[in-house]
């Protein structure tokens, strides 16, 4: 342990990408007159969310990186060190260059990817998706020669790199999913369905409700061993079957951690130690439905959260309300969106759903150019009327479409707020005020409500 | 009169476009067992909205109509024939095709265009904005071979006309906006110079603090005298200067009439007489801020209103929060919203409002396909912090950041209610969560209330 006295600074935090860059900018917005130290262990910071694009769009992983000009522009100072303990009597930190005081803490640390315990796991040439350049890059040279990509998991990041993947060409990509469909934690099976089909026709491999028993190679690996017997030839293998919150200094530090092994945190984001805040992938999430432990991960997650910790350090003002789960993906011309709760996921935690679905152009009229067909399902809770997700598929308007359903969830709105919601069109840019989307959608479930009391 | 019983209906719905079709199927969605009869003027109606896009992008205004097939699709009835007179004792209205009997009526008879009384507005090659296909035929058969053609007011439907026949190509095309700005009653300065920039670019004219005195020519327009004397060669001219509410049918049959002109109605679109509803451009609009008369008309409203009139035929379930005003518009790459006040306008109210703008791609990083510059603004009623306008200008993302923005406002969100607004982000789709426009605004709204209170 190095135990250099580096100084004090009135904030401290641990880790420097999404949620702990916005914890900082948030602090210093609200309390300029701070001195605000960022720790992190990488020298460059991937965003968390384009890391597959650096594989088929961007092209190398220096075009993905959030920027340290951010930090400059809101007088962060930070360092590139691993933080080796905390010691919260004191109020420091120690890494590998030395101890450092504060005043206040942010945890930002993170989540580290999954890596099952099966045969095989640690044979070369498997990768886990890392928030990390250089292996990233070691990701993109290997990719390079690789013949048979396995990408495990079809969860979004799966089925974002396996696109991203095909894109550079001559390689032939398998998703494995042991679900029934891919997305399924996000999306109803009729929208999973829809992914899955332009996955296929682009010529990528999907096999759902497939196990994985092991992988199997001398040293590299070579294929993949299913639950049923066969094998899938394999020279390069990505696991993208989650992850888990990364807790391990909060909780040698004597924090309390979650139910499901996250940093515990009350809704002002503070720990247990009224000195100590936590945000992002780190932290124990709670669901906005009902206040269960839930699992979510997110970079939008994680920097709402930091816009909460930040602003609370010196004088509670922000409170969560709870994780809602807002998310959006999209492969070539298909991008599909979710906000809260899916038809499946309501019904799994004893909601009563009333759903409607309404189908049209996202352009009016259905002739002008850009116009995507477009899907939208929406999930209202039968006795209150009250919206409890969406989901949407279409073209280039569903990552805003998404959002306009989360600001609805949000606010709690009624079948009836959405049948007068005040919205604007246009020929170019949306579908006709006849036909939009969330309205009509309102208006079918408002029929049904009334049908059902 | 043509005084042949046609017999009756249990809802009578007066015109045809927006307002009358969004009504009569919201009727059939909340009473399905109710006959309704839409009785409209036109053998074809028009998209309200597409009637500029006819010229440059459709090229027919054949291909900008609302099908009939939604009427069939609904069991709706409709009549062709312009609507004489309404006896609201007798519960009849009566049209060149005979007689009609109702139990409720709804008058959706829509707007006239603005025909100044200048001289020379009566000649030949002067053209309104009319929902009329034969007469939108003539307007694109005139400008065949017209050359120099003229807009008269620079609000959206001056400005996308001005596009549109410009990609015509051959054609010299002037707008006049006697105010210092085109646009200027739906966005602030900055927002209006972005615009007129782009259509100069593109080789439109544009004169704006410019006044007209007289149209001349000989039996046909041959040019415009301005009031500084100066004149302008034209020889085709469409007014864009808008329009006022159709209220000759409701005046004659003795209904109310608001400060403006249009048909007075209650918040639940209820005219002075218990059986007849108004919805449209023909209503006497009551503004989301403060509740005074507001000259707003946009399709999108009009289909609100419809909704609300519609629903409450029997049995009054749904309340107007008055009237918001939620726009867009695009030329070319250029799209820009607004939603609620904006600062110009919120001043004149006598709001004391703080106001916050950001700039950044609609992608993330910024080099992702499709990545536009984005500018947000934000105008918070600087008191409560409470959400009343924005404005955005951008790429395809406008018009559902623009609906965003119009949840917000009518949810009454404050500075911060938005800074910890949950939100879904996608590389491919949207803004990063760190430079979510709208979450940044108001957290830059933010810091400003704190210094002034």
């Amino acid at each position: 342990m190095n135990t250099n006295k580096l100084g004090k600074w009135d904030v401290v935090v641990v880790g420097g990408s999404a949620a702990g860059v916005t914890a900082a900018i948030t602090v210093h917005r609200h309390y300029p007159d701070k001195k605000v130290l960022i720790i992190r262990q990488e020298a460059k910071v991937p965003i968390p969310c384009g890391i597959p694009y650096i594989y088929g769009t961007l092209g190398d992983p220096e075009k993905n990186l959030i920027p340290d000009t951010l930090l400059e522009a809101n007088k962060i100072e930070w360092q590139v060190a691993a933080v080796e303990s905390i010691d919260p009597k004191a109020k420091t930190v120690a890494s590998g260059k030395g101890i450092v005081e504060y005043d206040r803490l942010i945890l930002a640390t993170g989540s580290l990817p999954t890596r099952p315990p099966i045969p095989g796991i640690d044979l070369d040439g498997v990768f886990t998706v890392e928030k990390d350049v250089d292996y990233l890059r070691t990701l993109q040279k290997k990719l390079e020669t690789a013949k048979h990509i396995v990408i495990i998991g079809g969860g979004f990041i799966g089925i974002e790199f396996a696109d991203e993947i095909h894109k550079i060409g001559g390689k032939h990509v398998t998703v494995i999913e042991m679900e029934a469909n891919c997305l399924n934690l996000a999306y109803d099976p009729e929208f999973c369905g829809e992914m899955e089909k332009l996955l296929v026709s682009r010529g990528i491999e999907i096999r759902t409700s497939t196990k994985v028993k092991a992988l199997e190679g001398d040293g590299a690996v070579r294929s993949i061993r299913l639950q049923d017997g066969n094998a899938i030839d394999a020279d390069l293998v990505i696991l993208g079957i989650g992850s888990r919150s990364n807790a391990d200094l909060a909780k040698a530090s004597g924090l309390d951690l979650g139910a499901t092994g996250g940093v515990a945190v009350d809704r002002n984001m503070r720990t247990s130690d009224p000195s100590i805040f936590a945000c992002g992938d780190c932290t124990e999430k709670i669901s906005f439905f009902g206040g269960h432990a839930c699992l979510l991960k997110l970079a939008s997650i994680a920097e709402l959260e930091a816009r909460i910790a930040g602003a609370n350090l010196y004088g509670i003002r922000r409170e969560s309300t709870g994780t809602l789960g807002v998310w959006c993906t999209a492969v070539g011309p298909l991008a599909l969106g979710t906000a809260g709760l899916t038809e499946t996921a309501a019904g799994k935690l004893g909601y009563k759903v009333v759903c409607s679905s309404v189908e049209g152009p996202n352009r009016h009229p259905g002739g002008m150019p850009g116009a995507a067909p477009t899907k939208l399902k929406l999930v209202f809770e039968a006795n209150s009327g009250v919206l409890i997700g969406g989901q949407i598929r279409g073209g280039d308007s569903v990552g805003e479409m998404t959002n306009i359903i989360a600001a609805c969830i949000q606010k709690k709105m009624t079948v009836e707020d959405i049948a007068t919601f005040q919205l604007g069109t246009h020929p170019a840019l949306t579908a006709s005020p006849i036909a939009y989307h969330i309205v009509n959608a309102a208006e079918i479930a408002d029929q049904r409500l009334r049908k059902e009391t």
